[in-house]
């Protein structure tokens, strides 16, 4: 757990709604200082891991996404909300508080047998990053490593993760 | 223009819609040697400028965008989609080609005097990109470059940004 990186992500309250305590990332972002670090810290994360392929969700997991596929020698692949992704896709539907959402990936964007490393900003529920897993295993990815900067532990989001080997670098253990 | 990079974007036919041929950089950002190459030519566009602030344009302008602020020592800041940012925001209105949209930036995302990049992916009509340097300028920002991954040049978007450093590496003359 990082207090270094917890102590540049501001507290935004009653956002997107009323009772919501958000954690704004958008502050360690535009300080040079906490934005390398945070990024060092993610990096360190994935020591020693062969990674063919970093899928970033959108729209907060490109940032890091892409610095980490770029540290790692991988690719980076771009996992979209549905109808943004212009060639042939695999969508996988997961579920909000009221209905559904889906995402999006390439067919073409992970060979089989490729170890991939998902990475998103914030772990919650674990609806997105389940779908994801999913999606990137319909393809015959490996997923290694399931990254995110931020985790709010209360939420369970790992329950739905079991298997993988998940990390997070910053952790809230309350709303 | 970099031809080594051109004939790594898929050209995708009548997307988003009939009549429209969609310049798809997936392709390129899976391929790590691509990725690698066109961050580089990217990153040697800056070449001798200092910059304070790089900010990034919601979804695609997050991915070089975040890589450029990592190698060039500034601070990243997204510029996002209405309703995303959860902190006080300044916003644009630009026209699409039926009606309006908007983006918005944090207030505190930018001091007076900084000097800011701005990345986007693409550089069509220039709409987004007039708006950017508008919410940049709004805080007091210096816009130093503005820098894109693909230009369609056929579309003119360079006359709405005159007067300003617009760079891109790769060029469609059209559709």
């Amino acid at each position: 757990m990082s207090i270094e990186i917890k102590k540049h992500i501001r507290n935004v309250p009653d956002f997107p709604k009323k009772g919501i305590m958000f954690r704004d990332i958008t502050t360690l972002l535009k300080n040079p200082n906490s934005f390398q670090l945070a990024f060092e810290q993610l990096y360190a994360q994935t020591n020693g891991l062969m990674i063919d392929k970093v899928v970033g969700i959108e729209s907060r997991g490109f940032i890091f996404g892409a610095m980490l596929a770029e540290h790692l020698n991988a690719g980076f692949v771009p996992m979209r909300k549905p109808g943004k992704l212009p060639a042939e896709t695999e969508k996988e539907f997961y579920d909000l508080e009221y209905g559904k959402d889906s995402i999006e990936i390439h067919k073409d964007a992970i060979r089989p047998g490729e170890k991939v490393l998902i990475h998103d900003d914030l772990l919650a529920t674990g609806g997105t990053a389940k779908a994801a897993i999913n999606l990137v295993e319909k393809l015959g990815g490996e997923v290694v490593c399931i990254l995110f900067l931020v985790e709010l532990s209360f939420l369970n989001g790992r329950e739905k993760l079991q298997g993988y080997n998940v990390k997070s670098l910053v952790d809230y253990t309350s709303e």
